[in-house]
């Protein structure tokens, strides 16, 4: 009967138990998480904000009755404090501040991240929130409820601080973007970036990028942002959104080494470098199908992944994490942006010798009504035709998000950009085209690539 | 330079036409057209008789201009009438019935299939149409406009025949199914097809399953339509839609072998056993990449990528058809249905020893406004656990199409079940859930597989 402790009540912590209790009904699962809300969909926050998803409890994956149900432990509120790795014993205080020694055969560290805290938001303003955990939003809407801010100024154009914008905006607030970058959503190429900013710019959102944030004051006024080069702008609220960074405390007391950003090395059975220490989701370094060194991607499909991954292995699996591809998509207003594998210039760095096209077409066949522009752009190596990555930006119902998925399982088995026209998939004049977007951008990639030979 | 002549000037015609001249400048490619209508998307006709599509020029994938600037030379109206192998030529009549003599150095097929005539249709009678060519959906059309008909009652509940219902109810005509089997869609599993004969129920369509129509008479007070067991009704107008076959008449004054269902006899590179003589499209045998043995399979999606390799082979590549896997999908009112690969019975078939598992879940977090149920149907092996097929049944929005081919990549590349669950796929909230419902699909076949080893 095997002991599994596990620290960290998010995605891949969850994962880890269920699959462990799945697995083996003899199994002894312990979560430990430091606030109420296990098995929560961090990734449901900005709904919540905005309205749509009108109970915060409605957030939860599954509810906690649903979790003890498989037989599993939920130590609540209760905080993980050190590991004796020696003794196989973790040091939690409960939430009246006692502690207790729990005793593990094997141990899970699903710790997550915390958001990064940029130094002109090191002190803490009122009205001035990082938004990551559900203790930060209930604050943010209660602020929202109580002051009834009719505006917000959101630093940071990735996901977060979109979906944030997105989301104020659908409140009826004036929403400010500050981007540093030269245009949002630095992780698809400029032209998509761009045409997501004018999206914003059309529901009322002021964007503004290159611009570095300095000083945030609270003055008599409201909340006063000053940036370079010369921005200035008074608000009544303050999202920082500057990404995240794994949260590795307690990992430090038991000796586990790190890695990439500072995240928990693993292997590709999500060990560490500690006997019985495994460790999966946020806080650890992801293997990369296409990187031939691990990368930092904290995503929550991943975090799932590497959480019954570790799970399995806990109980003497030896199934691995297959490698992630950074398959990603978020929706802002009426636009669904994808993406999976490599960029031109992560190509580059992973050793290919990358080619960029993007193609514009169709959702569906034009004669039937509402067809939308779809933009794709692949990035394939131009010596062997290898695909490495795909980007595709269009309206919210062209079924974005499951075309670059046929994109992902395409880079998962190393096709070339060419065999994409072999792939048989599925047609009707208000879905698609007898050649699917995806082959048709295929297709325009290999006639445009300039020939080696004849 | 090489002389190709292609007979047929849709799908495959056409795409064979266009690989031609992309590949060769030089070759001289000469599309004989029988009708006015070249690259027309049957496909598309049902949205033409819905008023969806307005205008039939609109279902033309390319105009005439577009085709013709290619350096493709077009015979419109002109019908092909034998061909004489030894001396590699075609007789082909012009729209004034003159005959001349075109000669080739490849000669490809691509005069696809007409509709399949019951005995109880061997006759004409006015307000009854077998749908297929541009010109039977004229007379539909016109018929519609013309005699405004009340009632219409359709002959078959296959792809076609429901479409052409959600077509006829948007026209505010009353519709009624008539379909030989059990339930309707044939192609899916009963449970699917009961979902469907459902959904057009709660469209007001009156679905009869379960006979066969005999006769078909013109009386006084409209078509009277009589089958068994027990069925009358009188109609306004009949559509008879029970399915296709190759159109082959012309191949067999060449001496060309036929196959599976009569459709012609090729092989991967399309060539037939005529030299020089290449076949593509809804008139041939498909290659599938699951069943040992050709199949008929005449789908758009098929003969586009027969064409192209047609048109390659034509100028002396050698780059096969990969086969298909049956992959289809067809929007029923407000729902998709989309399968690929084999059905547990086909599976059966094929040699497999396949089990079937259907799930149901929502199409993306059901925190997030609007979340659909989806159901999957997956077939796989029980002994090798690969992935054999995939049924998919949703709404319009709910990504079903790009959702099957996700499994129809994962079924190009062998996949097994379990391994799904390692595709790094896509993830935002209103979209999907952190496993996609492909895998939570395929974790629920996995852990219900009676297992055979602990």
């Amino acid at each position: 009967m095997t002991r599994l402790v596990i620290i960290g009540g998010s995605d891949a912590g969850i994962s880890a138990a269920l699959r462990a209790r799945e697995i083996d009904e003899q199994a002894e699962v312990t979560v430990v998480v430091a606030d109420a809300f296990p098995n929560y969909s961090i990734c449901g926050l900005p709904f919540y904000v905005s309205g749509e998803t009108p109970e915060w409890q409605m957030l939860a994956h599954r509810t906690r009755e649903e979790l003890e149900a498989t037989g599993m432990t939920l130590l609540l509120n209760h905080t993980a404090r050190s590991i004796d790795p020696a003794a196989h014993t973790v040091l939690v205080s409960d939430p009246d501040g006692q502690d207790q020694m729990l005793a593990y055969d094997r141990l899970i560290l699903a710790t997550g991240a915390v958001p990064r805290r940029p130094t002109f938001a090191t002190q803490d303003l009122p009205g001035v929130f990082l938004l990551h955990s559900m203790a930060e939003s209930f604050a943010v809407h209660a602020s929202l409820q109580k002051r009834d801010p009719r505006s917000a100024l959101i630093i940071g154009g990735g996901y977060i601080g979109l979906e944030m914008a997105d989301a104020l905006t659908l409140r009826g607030i004036a929403v400010t973007v500050v981007e540093h970058g030269s245009s949002v959503l630095k992780t698809v190429d400029a032209p998509f970036g761009t045409r997501v900013g004018n999206e914003l710019r059309q529901h009322g959102v002021e964007v503004v990028t290159g611009v570095a944030v300095e000083r945030i004051l609270r003055e008599d006024e409201g909340l006063q942002v000053s940036g370079s080069p010369d921005f200035q702008a008074t608000t009544d609220m303050v999202l920082v959104a500057t990404g995240v960074q794994p949260s590795t405390k307690l990992a430090a007391t038991a000796g586990v080494q790190l890695g990439v950003q500072g995240a928990i090395r693993v292997n590709r059975l999500m060990e560490t470098n500690v006997p019985d220490l495994l460790a999966a989701g946020d806080c650890v370094e992801t293997a990369h199908r296409l990187f031939p060194h691990h990368t930092y991607l904290p995503l929550g499909t991943t975090a799932h992944k590497q959480g019954r991954v570790a799970g399995e292995r806990a109980l003497g699996g030896r199934r691995p994490f297959e490698g992630s591809l950074g398959t990603q998509v978020v929706k802002v207003c009426d636009l669904v942006i994808a993406r999976t594998g490599l960029r031109d210039h992560e190509a580059r760095e992973a050793g290919f010798d990358p080619l960029t096209m993007e193609t514009s077409t169709w959702d569906h066949k034009v004669y039937y009504p509402g067809a939308q522009p779809l933009f794709l752009r692949l990035t394939g190596d131009r010596q062997s035709g290898r695909l490495l990555g795909a980007q595709v930006l269009g309206s919210w119902h062209s079924e974005i998000a499951k075309r670059v998925d046929i994109l992902a399982t395409a880079l998962f088995h190393e096709m070339t950009i060419e065999a994409l026209s072999d792939l048989d998939l599925s047609y009707t004049p208000p879905l698609s085209s007898p050649w699917d977007p995806v082959q048709i951008a295929a297709q325009t990639w290999i006639h445009q690539r300039p020939r080696t030979h004849p």
